[in-house]
């Protein structure tokens, strides 16, 4: 088998066949394929895309290059969450208490990336003593007693995969739905997920911006991981303006605290409730979505799903105490209000400009060397549609320094009130299934 | 500037300016943009095209990558000739003397290549003595008092082509149209033409198969010509069977000297004196073309265009003598003829085939080791629509190993004779001006 004849055929319209996806990744994960005739084939692919078979066959061959964690020895139906990412998501930290809550179990591998505010870690590391440092026998055995547990990211998985992106990132073959979808999958699969549920976020400030991207995304990774044996569907959420009201570690911690009371921001509720219910559905802890759902209400009101999150950071080394008083979690010095200029409307809040701001802040990473100020962040005081006052506040910026001019800038340009009245964005828009 | 939003903006469609084209091939040449960034913007053009300007000043900053011939110390205005390739192709030995003769000057860098036959030096080094290991001033000097002469390839001309299509070879990306035009181009270009007329082939034996992508090529040529101020035009001649009847280095010699004393085969004699018809007038030594045609056919008539070739030789160090005793140019061991099996009319002679199958014999180089023996070769005794009788030769064959029956079997599959008349291909499809 010779490349250039694979990219020729992938040129010219043609499907590549198991055995061909397979000598391209092995090849390339080994090295005797080079970069130069992998970019000319992930640019025929941007232009030719992939059959569905091809999707699988790249993924499996991508889970195939590198280590697979073994979760066969948790009990129960291990259900992945993915979210393509967004601004002020604090889903995840909801999500897992809250379903472990009604005996799912969540056995979730974790990293700390890049981005406007930390990763989850990052996040849980605003609870004190909280580490993710732990064995993989600790791992198995803390899920299987309280359903829930976060261990950091170890192992090589999925090299293919990491070695394609970083290609495609310089040879401007990024945004191919198929190479997206392939990607995600691979990930959520070498992770040892048996089912998956993705929240595919869309709107100014998610990767893909138009609803229609973003249905042929989710359908693409729906079709995925249900053709290699993954039960898996996918969630259309809103990402115009960023997700509840907190952006920031410490402050998405106490609002995750919130939601989990039951006594979170209404879409923040909604969408962990939406994207819970199909998470306790695939595993199959319930037997409608409707039953799914109220199991997780219940959860919140009877104090269930806190009293996970609590039992989950303790059996880690955190203070769950703070979980009752979630004062005592890392506060910024400053608390400086945005006043509105006018009176009206707010009827846009550009979310990845208003993650900037929250970074400027230095509430996430902008390299890797970047050290993250727990305590900082903004509170979204008013979100789209909302009526403003003539000086009320818009945002409560949490700061540990005293200047914040370009952060006040930055929020002001990205933030509008208009005189009209304006609808609220609709949450959720699609749920996508085989 | 940054590779990767050129690749972007290639991708999408969008058209490179010149300083961005510039920025590419400099980058590239000097190795600061690297292959695989290079292969996916290649696999982008593939697909997107590029446009007039576009292909101009790719074409140009290719010939600026490297040096370039200066050929202003000689008179009048040097018209190139170039053919895309085909088998048994014998004109560019006849049409150096034969525009010489009368007027045109030729100074061409040749090489010796891969391919069923050797380059132009192969052929000529069938002449006893003749080489072209001379210097640029004796070649200025040689061309300005014969009008002919013939220097080896030297200097770093088009680094930027070489490296790219290097590339483009393991990339799947050799057959895009302004690529390969451009490639020409440049190599025309920084060899010194004022002027360039284009032998386009069409048919099984060339790189074009169809008329419509040799017309595709052949426009595409000259209009970057023209747009970087070198007058260009182009022929599309027919390349379904062999050119002339001779395939073999000797025996191209030994053709060519036929066809400057006005008894070459039809169909090499017509597509030279096309070919020299628009050299003749683009080097303004005749102001119309039919004007043109009639000087050269006197030169062929008159002794004229054959003396020219003698000097040529002469001057180089051939032994001329070999113009009027052409039967002492290297002779084969064996002359076998191959008979028709059946009596009937030739309807195909599969061009590459019939070239393969001299340099089964040693014609050709296979590898840039091989040596080439220039006594042996293919004389077809048979062309298109002509009639044969069964035992009566198609082929004859100049061999000068004995054991030749894998020619013979090639030879046999590649030339059909039916029963049906069948008429001969057109010669010349179309000429293309600006």
């Amino acid at each position: 088998m010779r490349m250039v004849d694979l990219i020729e055929k992938k040129r010219d319209g043609g499907e590549l066949s198991t055995e061909e996806i397979q000598f391209i990744i092995d090849g390339y994960t080994e090295g005797t394929i080079p970069d130069y005739q992998v970019s000319a084939l992930t640019m025929a692919i941007f232009f030719q895309g992939m059959s569905e078979q091809e999707r699988a066959n790249l993924t499996m061959s991508m889970v195939e290059s590198g280590d697979q964690i073994d979760l066969s020895d948790i009990n129960g139906i291990k259900v992945d969450k993915h979210s393509t990412g967004g601004v002020g998501d604090t889903t995840t930290l909801v999500l897992g208490p809250l379903v472990a809550a009604v005996g799912v179990p969540v056995a979730k591998m974790s990293g700390r990336g890049l981005g406007h505010t930390g990763g989850t870690i990052d996040k849980l590391e605003a609870v004190d003593g909280f580490h993710v440092e732990i064995e993989k026998e600790d791992f198995i055995r803390l899920v299987n007693e309280n359903k829930i547990a976060v261990i950091g990211q170890s192992g090589n998985l999925t090299p293919a995969d990491k070695k394609l992106y970083a290609l495609r990132d310089v040879t401007a073959t990024v945004n191919s739905i198929p190479l997206i979808a392939s990607s995600i999958m691979s990930k959520k699969i070498a992770a040892g997920a048996d089912a998956i549920v993705l929240d595919v976020k869309t709107g100014a400030g998610a990767f893909m911006k138009s609803l229609e991207d973003s249905r042929e995304l989710a359908s693409a990774m729906v079709s995925i991981g249900n053709n290699v044996g993954r039960k898996t569907m996918a969630v259309i959420s809103d990402m115009s303006q960023p997700l509840g009201y907190m952006i920031g570690n410490a402050l998405e911690v106490k609002e995750a605290i919130d939601t989990l009371k039951g006594e979170g921001p209404e879409d923040l509720t909604e969408l962990c409730l939406t994207l819970g219910s199909h998470m306790v559905y695939l595993a199959e802890q319930a037997s409608t979505l409707s039953e799914a759902r109220e199991m997780l209400i219940k959860a919140m009101n009877d104090g269930s799903a806190l009293k996970a999150f609590k039992v989950f950071l303790e059996s880690q080394g955190g203070n769950g105490s703070l979980v009752d008083q979630p004062e005592k979690l890392p506060q910024a010095k400053y608390k400086i209000d945005l006043p509105a200029k006018e009176a009206g409307f707010v009827s846009e809040i550009v979310a990845d400009e208003v993650g900037t701001a929250a970074m400027l802040l230095g509430a996430g990473r902008a390299t890797k060397e970047s050290i993250i100020d727990l305590a900082v962040g903004l509170e979204l005081k008013k979100k789209i549609g909302d009526e403003v006052m003539k000086g009320e506040a818009l945002v409560t910026i949490y700061s540990n320094q005293e200047d914040i001019e370009e952060v006040k800038q930055k929020l002001y340009e990205n933030i509008s009130v208009t005189k009209e009245k304006v609808s609220a964005p609709t949450l959720i828009h699609e749920e996508i299934t085989l």
